[in-house]
């Protein structure tokens, strides 16, 4: 019943083109996404220009699952290249989690790894230099594009500007610029025409202490009778790694 | 119905002493908590031992929801004060949603909000100066106080120290000592003594560019039929304004 429901939810498709808002700050009108293919960003545009990068999505990810309960949208998501997402009414997410619950708790398990995302990005600017900043960030996206099956672990294809990693950072352009130099010479890993290469993965790890327990690549901890896909499979609608 | 599982979810009153983990990172054993005396933080220690507290926690609030659907806690969550708190287990959480799917869209607006409020706190690290950032949080914490009758557009009574603003600001104790000089020799805000009191509420709002929005204050948008308590008090068990 949970895989009807969802195939419903993945019933109308759209493709947006890159660099326009699919959701933007302040709008009323409540739909989520699900990524099926692209890049997206969502970010926070402050009062004076300067804009703060919250997070980056992928194939699979919810878009807008925070403001969907929201009376406004709290936040901007932009394509950063062609996308193509299934819209998901409100209305339809509340009916489908009031038939089938445990869709309810997978979907509290999507949002919490978001939280945590977001939680490791603060403490990141908080708390990281740059250059751990940018190794755990170019790792996060790794890790989460080989559940999807687009990374492995000698690196993957990656359409982020230097001015998106700066806006996600918290640095200048020129700062990731010289961070990436200094990553690339100490044989950790390059960022070259679109394409990240590991050079030392481990090396990585250990560099920027990055623990992917935080991503909790499992899913949610719930039993699902009769086997079948795993929550992450049913939410996405991708065959995993 | 609900009504009568909340009672249920709230049966299991515990106190806490201050300044000793109700929830530590790596922990297996799955608890949530409702807080209902007493203040909390939440935080990540890095290797090393620098902290970043992500967010506080004050009455109503959920204590652990993000990790409640890992496999481990990802964070910490410390009181600041002795705190009294309703213990939720997991498979009791799990099996009100099933019972009532509208307490699982409460629950997923509940972890929303908190994800939004962390956001806040990364644009805040990120893109606004120390003394924006302080007046920001003073302004949010007050925000969140009054839902739960416990500040008024005066002020409150606040139990954090100096290192802690500073652990959660991404500043020295020093700095936040002086940032909070700065602000109380230009009339905005005085804190002393446990107590934060504004002296230009609306110049507050205007300085720091304070937007309430994102804590969506009247609570998830649904219908509950026949009227009855908002979801926010069926969450928290708390009275309200």
């Amino acid at each position: 019943m949970e895989l009807q429901l969802l195939d419903q939810l993945h019933s109308r498709r759209r493709f947006f083109p890159a660099r326009q808002d699919m959701i933007y700050e302040g709008q009323i009108e409540r739909s989520a996404y699900i990524l099926a293919s692209g890049w997206v960003c969502s970010y926070k545009l402050l009062p004076g220009g300067t804009r703060q990068v919250v997070d980056f999505q992928i194939p699979g990810d919810f878009l807008g699952l925070r403001s969907v309960l929201f009376r406004k949208a709290d936040h901007n998501i932009e394509p950063i290249t062609r996308v193509q997402a299934s819209e998901v009414q409100v209305c339809d997410l509340l009916e489908a989690v009031n038939t089938a619950p445990r869709l309810g708790a997978a979907l509290l398990w999507a949002a919490s790894r978001d939280e945590a995302m977001v939680v490791e990005h603060l403490v990141g600017i908080g708390r990281r230099d740059a250059k751990q900043r940018m190794a755990h960030l170019l790792l996060e996206l790794g890790a989460r594009l080989k559940l999807v099956g687009l990374a492995s672990n000698d690196g993957y294809t990656c359409p982020l500007t230097q001015y998106l990693l700066a806006d996600a950072l918290g640095l200048s352009a020129v700062h990731v610029n010289r961070v990436l130099r200094e990553l690339r010479e100490d044989g950790l890993v390059t960022f070259q025409q679109s394409k990240v290469t590991f050079g030392d993965f481990d090396g990585m790890v250990a560099f920027s202490k990055f623990d992917r327990h935080y991503l909790d690549h499992d899913g949610p901890l719930m039993t699902w009778p009769g086997g079948g896909p795993s929550s992450i499979q049913m939410l996405t609608g991708l065959p995993g790694p």
